[in-house]
């Protein structure tokens, strides 16, 4: 595996590799890697030639209250889980590299942040959106891969690419779960031992959408209820969101139709886990 | 030459292109083709293999107040014009084409835009610089050549390229001028025979301050000064502004050293007329 710091150099060998006639399949992250990233270069190899994954703590979606400076960083031990998944390119650029340059440009995002996790994080989506416009330039992938835990984000990024015509195909990739369904996360360590035992009912809620949809329930209303019933009968968790929009434009529906996100966001004690799932109807 | 007006289309013939391992020079252009845009696909033609050429007066670039809709448009004399000029493909998108998904995003110019021509149109290099980089995208250059006409768009686009790393090479291309010196301008057929007379005064001004810093003039004022008193005395324009910046990153400059932009705008009866020259010290 190749490690490259430069973007200079990143754009020289992405040339090459280009003119060589190779697609490339990028997976940007912020490194601390998990099994979540490992599937995204999987996916990425099965598509593409060759993969690329970024490790960059990006300061810019990060709020004032948000610690960027706390952010988990263990560059040896990602560099062996990238290298081990045979991920062929690690870009592992400084904070100065990225924005040496001063900010001439503002990018904000305008749609489909006020909702969902991103009510709680303003500004969160134009740091991501800032930092995208970047590395989608420097990379060039022909394939950009996105984890569907954060589908506000994979929201996002589609208009991203949508908006500003990259020439890129954006790779939505389905969360990893644990065997009784619990989406994986790096914060499910923080959960009770009684805790990770309810913390199943967050999928099964929406997997109860799903039979409640297949039913022929038309009505958001009805199925955020019986959802809401169900964590609070099998859990000691509080509600943070029960939120259903269409995908990918995040629109509110009054009544299910085409494809629509349900997302959950619920408080144990020590952490908040969400999870989503999309319905076509 | 081959006439494109689908994004889709666009990317995918310019795909085939640079899988061909061809060089790609761009040249963006609102059409009405005159002699800068010609000089501009003559330099492009110099220096890579194959010259795009887009016409597209883009919306978002006029405030309220500037008729948009009364822009010159002449695409079949421009067709003509384009393929004579060896133009090799032409891009001509509808407005609908490109601005088909709504605006989630909002890119706004935060620095050099308030001084020279920007501070008379809020707003102005937003539109500018959302379309550059829709145009990137699309187009995917090589190199992109933009007129020193527009001192303050080089500057910006500039910018634009470097902080957003696009892997383009931005190249400026000189003022052409009349035999008397005054910078062409669709906008001189408006001047009266006695004023066309009195328009050299500019570029004389502009000589007149390189002659100054030749001689190791280094106060900004003075220069503006000695520039003033020229115009003053040898038109009967007003002086709208002349302005001293350091180049490209348009700061106040208290004392002329390095690369340096002098900026000249007046106004004759029926006409504005700018004009501008870089001094490297």
């Amino acid at each position: 595996m190749e490690i490259i710091t430069s973007i200079q150099e990143m754009q020289k060998r992405i040339q090459q590799l280009k003119s060589d006639g190779k697609t490339i399949g990028f997976v940007p992250t912020m490194g601390f890697l998990h099994e979540g990233h490992l599937t995204l270069v999987e996916k990425a190899r099965e598509k593409a030639d060759l993969v690329v994954m970024s490790i960059f703590v990006n300061p810019l979606q990060f709020g004032p209250n948000e610690d960027f400076d706390r952010y988990p960083r263990d560059i040896e031990r990602d560099e062996k889980l990238a290298s081990e998944a045979n991920v062929d390119l690690l870009f592992y650029p400084t904070v100065d590299e990225m924005y040496k340059s001063k900010h001439t440009f503002k990018v904000t995002v305008q749609d489909k942040v006020n909702i969902l996790c991103g009510s709680k994080r303003p500004g969160h989506f134009d740091g991501v959106a800032t930092v995208l416009i970047k590395l989608f330039n420097i990379v060039q992938p022909t394939y950009a891969f996105f984890g569907m835990k954060d589908a506000q984000q994979v929201a996002i990024v589609s208009s991203l690419i949508t908006e500003f015509n990259f020439p890129i195909e954006l790779v939505p990739v389905e969360t990893v779960r644990e065997v009784d369904g619990l989406a994986k996360s790096s914060r499910n360590v923080y959960l009770t031992e009684s805790e990770r035992k309810e913390a199943v009912a967050i999928s099964q809620s929406l997997k109860l959408a799903g039979r409640l949809i297949q039913g022929g329930e038309e009505n958001p209303l009805e199925i955020q209820k019986r959802m809401e019933t169900h964590i609070m009968e099998h859990t000691s968790a509080e509600i943070d969101y029960i939120e259903i929009y269409s995908f990918p434009d995040l629109k509110t529906v009054t009544s299910i139709s085409g494809l629509v996100l349900i997302a959950v966001a619920i408080r144990f004690t020590n952490v908040r886990l969400i999870d989503n799932m999309t319905f076509d109807v």
